[in-house]
């Protein structure tokens, strides 16, 4: 190890979208009594007024270029669908060694825009999604506390510089997170059935209930196991859009897999298979419950 | 209004099944200061000890006939599979004028139950659904405040006495709740969409990944999100076994209209179809949305 691996210099970070995600990472380094600097870009500036006076970043700038030009450390915590923009227009002004990362819901399509935007750059690039969230958007659902003890998932390629890699592992662990690395193929289908899959049954639960004629009535009747079930269907329409697209390829697989299932469950309510229906909710059952307790 | 009507004289409850429902509903009444004697039915000597040590109820039975004998008001909340049993086996020990209400989820397979085993007594049944509820089961599960600004579904039929009514509304406002009536067919569909729906779609998802191969790895990387997505997956096998059972009429067309909705949504996906996306999601955050308002 070197001296300066042993005592890194503080590093300059730059957040890039100061939404859930990135407001709520400037806010836990703040809390952590992180010593570098924080910078961000931000939409306009009554979010830059806002930033300051909530004393969470040191400079605010609307301009992508002008904010990155200074940073030693990227993280780009943008809607899927801006991240190809959001590179673009940063590429040309990075200095030299810095680092990228980013927190997107997915990585293949993350990666595929880093390596056409960043080109022989690529191995500074290090792909991360944070696993964890709310239903809210926007700077002031950011919450100090989103990633303790909450995993973090980096998914580097062989391009990515290992020193990229610790880098943005010691940025996760300062705000209170657990790191983990795996392919970002997989990442993709983990998250398709654990994340995605979820979102699209709540949405359209909701939706379909919607639709039907006496949904106010319906609602009025509704319980906490549906207020619980339904929460993540209160999410950002644009942002869901974004991850369901760019992530389809690994969504749709385990979304017919669901379908098949569901049509097995419909039959034998139909068929009076009470049989199937106990084995499949027990089945459900025992693994819901060594969840729970995992989480515990 | 008569004396009698005005200051009635306190109930002689018997609760039939000490668990989550029938438990919640004694502690609530002994935390209300309750007047009246609580008696119940309970499974064996061992929860009639815990039940006394509680001081939860006065005088714990294990044979339903001799529970009821003394009983005013009877609360019958055994699973929905249990009804016809539990009816036949109090029917003929009723005193005259005892009202009998119960708690289970559906109510046209109650109520018919209750016809074939109260004959001409079934003017003093008064079908009842709390909705409100955990995924837990038991008397241990049970607290006093389940009910509080909850909302009791009463559904009367043409034969039920407008006193007994009265009756069973006073003890669920006494615990806290707030009573509506509605006729039984339309409890049944209304509480299919809300409640059983999502229930057969968070157990059908769990299972589904359950059964996935990499599954010990996927709950690993699961989410707050799918924590309470997926918490009504660990409510009991049987309970709901029962519940869909009794329901399915139900039950059916809601499932139809979903499994179609939800493979409108596949094919938007795989269609690369982003405007149907953003609509669905939209309205369904619309609805979720003003739903939470409603609540809050
Ligand atoms: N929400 C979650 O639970 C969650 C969890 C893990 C990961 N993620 C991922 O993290 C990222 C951010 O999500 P979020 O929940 O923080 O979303 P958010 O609250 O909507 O914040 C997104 C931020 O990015 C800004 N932005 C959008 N387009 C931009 C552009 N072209 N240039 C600069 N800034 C831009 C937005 O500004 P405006 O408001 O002005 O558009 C906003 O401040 C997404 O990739 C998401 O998939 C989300
Ligand atoms: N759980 C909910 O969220 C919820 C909400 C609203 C309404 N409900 C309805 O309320 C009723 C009770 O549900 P719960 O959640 O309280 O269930 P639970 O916790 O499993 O309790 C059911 C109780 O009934 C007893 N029991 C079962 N069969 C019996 C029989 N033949 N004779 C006498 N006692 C019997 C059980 O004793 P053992 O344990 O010895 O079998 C247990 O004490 C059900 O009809 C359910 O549909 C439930």
């Amino acid at each position: 190890m070197t001296a300066a691996e042993a005592c890194p210099e503080p590093e300059r970070v730059c957040v890039v979208g100061l939404g859930l995600i990135g407001g709520s990472i400037v806010r836990a380094l703040r809390s952590k009594g992180f010593r570098g600097t924080i910078d961000a870009v931000v939409a306009d500036d009554d979010e830059a007024r806002q930033a300051r006076e909530l004393r969470l970043v040191d400079e605010p700038f609307t301009d992508i270029a002008e904010a990155v030009a200074k940073a030693t450390l990227v993280v780009v915590a943008v809607p899927i669908g801006s991240m190809a923009s959001v590179f673009a227009s940063m590429a040309d002004a990075l200095p030299a060694d810095a680092v990228v990362t980013d927190t997107g819901s997915t990585k293949l399509s993350v990666i595929r825009e880093a390596q056409t935007h960043f080109g022989d750059r690529i191995g500074r690039f290090v792909p991360g999604h944070p696993i964890s969230g709310t239903e809210r958007s926007g700077l002031d659902a950011g919450f100090a506390e989103l990633f303790e003890r909450r995993r973090v998932i980096l998914t580097p390629t062989p391009e990515t510089d290992r020193d990229a890699l610790s880098r943005v592992v010691a940025l996760w662990r300062a705000v209170g997170a657990q790191v983990s690395e795996m392919d970002g193929a997989h990442h993709d289908e983990v998250l398709a059935a654990t994340s995605h899959l979820p979102h699209l049954l709540a949405y359209t639960l909701v939706d379909t209930l919607a639709r039907m004629a006496e949904r106010t009535e319906i609602f009025e009747y509704a319980a906490g196991g549906f207020a619980d079930f339904t929460r993540i269907a209160s999410s950002s329409p644009s942002l869901w859009g974004d991850i369901v697209t760019a992530n389809h390829d690994a969504i749709l697989p385990v979304l017919d897999r669901y379908i098949g299932d569901l049509e097995a469950v419909r039959a034998a309510i139909a068929d009076g298979d009470r049989d199937t229906l106990t084995t499949t909710f027990t089945r459900a059952k025992t693994a819901r419950d060594g969840f729970a307790a995992g989480k515990a």
